[in-house]
This record gives structure tokens, sequence and C-alpha cells, in this order.
């Protein structure tokens, strides 16, 4: 990703050293954290340093490399970090898998690992970026930019390709109520050079009935068999109003976003995360202590809604 | 509306005062704002110590017998402050017949004006109260509540009357950004003794979803001929997604914002407000100055995605 006009990834290693775009600080700062061993990493993940459950992963993959002295318990400490970040465990084994199996160095293993993840988002926006026309404008929803995924991003990476191949096109960034992710998006594109405008998550509709939207695409969490996909929430209305307004919807996601053992939706655990969420912005009290709240993270779009599939290996039509 | 469990208006006259709940400080504090002659009617309306169309219509009916000396001069100040509330230039203008074109005293007239409203929003209360059962689940989208109207609400009152009448039900409070009056509703609905949860405006779509919503109750700026509703900005997307689930969509409103002289919604102007109701929350900022906004404040639900108008005169079919 472009940062001041010069390329950025949210973590990579140099000189025995994780780096890190501290994304605690982002968009009102851009600082870089470095971990020089596994507590420090340890940190950074926990601490949200480095959010994003791609990013977490090459995180966890190079603090393996800091104490590859011990694996073990390398390992039990970065798994106690994140319960949920599916790929915070995929990181963890597979550096276990390549270095004591198949004897690999750490160091190379984990640029292989976070390579890999790299590439499969490249590939997303190569694909992706077909589907940008000059003058389309594209509604995104959350953060599914590089921030997230190392470099490039899933939803954001066919932009950043359109951008590049002189495209010219509008994205509207939902805020993201109640963690505000719009805003790191909105702080990526500002950098990329990307024509944009952050909207309240109640706008999207009003400029799809204005046919101010021409496709959305978002990221995903986790995509079951049958094409269901858990995102952030707010995700799935955004899908009603695209589907009665005939606007394409698209999810943006790596092949290894794909759960084959999950038959559908519904059986997609959706976490309810704490009330401070919606009282609280940075700290900053915004809605009475007293006031009754319920917060979902997550919802779970059904696949009938999805135009199709961004991912790595081409674009999908919907399954269902 | 009970406020610490005493019966209160959001606007009335006392002692040659016009008394106002200050809104500008709920629901953090609860202060009365004295107003003791035009100017500080004309502030009071202007600042937001008073909101809401038909709350502003009564300060309005109430500043004009404050200036009833020269009511010519008063008209004209209190019709500067907010010039798009319809209810304003319509109290102004039936103060203006009844004590210029029939004599009325001022006070009697200013009374009359403000029992009226008081009771068109008992009626939809009275009316509506039938679509409330035990064990009900509603939705609701920002404040049209008592102290947008003087007394009861709309899209509240049937609530009010469903919970005198022992009715055990729940409501979720969508928080309605940017501007955040489901914190008012929050409010009301607590003082009531009301259950509720507030929740992002992204959430409404998981719970329908998930049927635990089982109607919607909004209310209405404007309503045009054919039924489509003019309202706060989001209020279409959750009538697409109660939709797409089957849950009834209810608009409460007096007869008086139905407009007969417009067609259909495509004839409402929708304002776009400035981007500071976005990047900041009661003076404090939450996202950078530097972001790229777009505000529209409402938005136009059709009338085919409305099942029903709560009236002061009965509960109308849906008209398209």
């Amino acid at each position: 990703m472009k940062i001041h006009g010069k390329r950025f990834q949210a973590v990579w290693y140099e000189k025995n050293t994780v780096k890190l775009i501290d994304q605690r600080k982002l968009p009102w700062d851009f600082e870089i954290f470095s971990a020089q061993n596994v507590e420090q990493v340890a940190f950074a993940i926990k601490d949200m340093v480095v959010r994003g459950a791609p990013a977490i992963g090459a995180a966890a993959a190079y603090g393996m490399v800091l104490g590859s002295r011990n694996h073990e318990k390398t390992a039990h400490k970065l798994s106690q970090t994140r319960p949920t970040a599916h790929d915070l465990f995929h990181a963890i084994n597979y550096m276990k898998k390549k270095t004591q199996d198949e004897n690999m160095e750490p160091l190379d293993a984990a640029h292989t690992y976070v390579e890999a993840q790299i590439n499969a988002c490249k590939h997303i926006g190569e694909y992706g970026e077909a589907l940008v026309k000059d003058g389309t404008t594209i509604l995104t929803h959350c953060n599914a930019g590089a921030l997230a995924t190392v470099d490039y991003g899933t939803a954001l990476a066919p932009l950043r390709f359109a951008h590049t191949n002189d495209k010219k096109f509008m994205v509207y960034v939902d805020e993201t109520r109640p963690r505000l992710q719009g805003m790191l998006t909105a702080w990526e594109l500002k950098e990329e050079g990307i024509d944009y405008a952050l909207i309240a998550d109640n706008a999207a509709g009003y400029f799809m009935r204005k046919k101010e939207i021409d496709m959305v695409i978002v990221g995903a969490d986790r995509i079951a068999k049958n094409g269901d996909v858990a995102n952030k929430i707010g995700t799935y209305q955004k899908a009603v109003v695209a589907h009665e307004n005939n606007i394409p919807f698209y999810v943006a996601a790596p092949m290894s976003t794909f759960d084959e053992r999950l038959e559908d939706g519904k059986h997609i655990p959706i976490e309810e995360r704490g009330k401070k969420e919606l009282t609280e912005i940075n700290g900053k009290q915004i809605l009475p202590n007293w006031t009754n709240v319920r917060n979902p993270a997550f919802d779970v779009t059904p696949a009938k809604l999805i135009t199709g599939y961004i991912t790595d290996q081409g674009i999908k039509q919907a399954i269902a």
C-alpha cells in the first residue's frame, strides 16, 4: 500500500524485528511499532497494534521466528492473544509444520507464509479490477484493506489495481459503527489518491436508490460451503438493499476464507461484544453509561443475495 | 411523558414564560430552559433547545403570545430561526389567523394549537396500541417521541399506551447516526420504564433475520399523496430489510403530516448537511478533519414497503 507516497506493508520483518503499522494510532498518526521479542509480538496482537485476521497471522508467523529457539512455548504464548482469529492458529501451525517436520529455516518459512498472503490479495486485485469501469461508483463496508491483510487488501485490492490502471471511479465508504473501521478505509484510499466519500451506515440505501452506487464489494470473515458469508455487522443490510435495487454485490476473499467443513451460514457463531464499543469512541464517552445495548459484531449474508466471489483463483459465480 | 416519575411536556407555558426541556443537554442532564421574550424563544429554536417539528411549532405558538403586542415583527423574527420546519410556519400562521381574524386571546389560541398537537399524538397512541401484543419486539429509528412532539410522540405513542396497559414488550432503538437521536429515544423509554436496547444502525438487519424483531414503527417528516414517506436517513434501509423478512413496517404520523399537494416521494427535496455531523459528536472529534463526507439527512421510503400508517384518525392501510 502507498503511505505518504511510499510503499508499505502492514507487517514486515527487518533486522530481527517484527515491524507493524500501529493501527491503534491510525488514522490520526502514522507510527511503526517494533517488536523485538515474542512478548512484544503477543502484546501487539492483543492490544490491536495489528488487526485483521490475515495481518494477525503474518505477525504471528514472524513472532514464531523471534521465538524459534522454543517453538512450543512461543506457539503457546502467541495463541493466547486473540482466541477467535482463525489465521492466528493457521499461521502458528504452518510455522510448526514447516520448521519442525520439513526442517525449513524459520525466517524462510515465515516469508513464504506472508508472501502467499500478499499474492492471494494481489490476484484478487487483478481479477476484480475488470469489474471496475471508468465512472463506476463502488460501496464498501468496514476495512477489508491492506491494513487488515499485509498488503493490497481483499475488497480494496480491485480498487488499487483499477486506480493503477488509471480508471476513474469513486468509492462510498460506510462509517461502520460501532468501531468506525470506515475511517481506516478512508485513510487507505486517501493515501492511494482514490476518490471517496465516507457516509453514515444509514445513508448507503439512499445512494443506492438514487442509482449513485453501481456495485458493492465487501470482504469476508468466513464463507460457508453453500456460499453464505459471515462479515462485519451491517453487511447483510447492504446486501438486501443492493438486491432490491439490482446492484451487483461482490464478496472479495482468498480461497482460504472458504470453510468447506461448514454447510451453511446458520452454523457460524456470532460474537456479541461489550457495550463500550457503542458508548465510547477512542475513550471518549458518546452515549450515557446507563444505556442498555446489544452489540453483535458480525452478521451472515445468505448466498442468494451475492452476485459473485472475487477470489485469488478468479471470480466465482454465486453458489446457491 | 414521564421523567423521574413526574409528568412533563417538551414545551409548556407558565407565568408569562415559555418552558422547554433543554434538548441540547439531554440525555446527560435534565434542565428546563425558560424563555421570557421573543428573542429567547427564537434563540431556543435556532440553537435546538427544542427540536422536532411539532415541538418547534408549539414553541413558536407560545412565542407569538409573548410577542403579541407586535404580531408582524414577532412572526418575522420567529420564522427566521429554522427555515425548513413546516410546523414553524404552520403555527405562526395559525396564531395570526386566530388572533387577528378571529379575535381570539393569544394564549387561548396557543393553548388550542398545542392541545390539538397533543391530542393527535394521544390518538395515534390509542389506535397503535392494538398492534403491540405481549411479547412483541419493536424496532424504531431516530426519535419520534414526546420530546419531538410536545407529548406522547408519534412512533413512541403506541408503546407508551401499551406500557400503561401492562403489556410486556421490548424495543430495539437504532442509534441513528449521524446525530444519535436514538439516545433520546432510549432516554424516553428508560424514564417510562419500557424495556429497550440501543443498537448500532448496522445491527437491525441481524435481529430482523433472527426473527427477534416483530414489527417496525417509525415517524415521518412528510408523507406524499401516494404514501411515500420522507423520514430520517436510514429509514429506507430498515423498510427494505423488514420487507425482505416479512416484518410489518408502520409509519406513525398525524394527518397533518400528509401533504396532499405532493404526488409522490420523488418530489421531496432532501437536505444534505455539513460534515461535522459525522466528524464530531458533542464537539468531540471522532473522525479526522481531512475525511471526505456525504451527509444526506433524510431518505424516502416508497409506499410499497409500508404496511400501514398509524394516524390520529385510525390505522390506514398502505396506499400504493
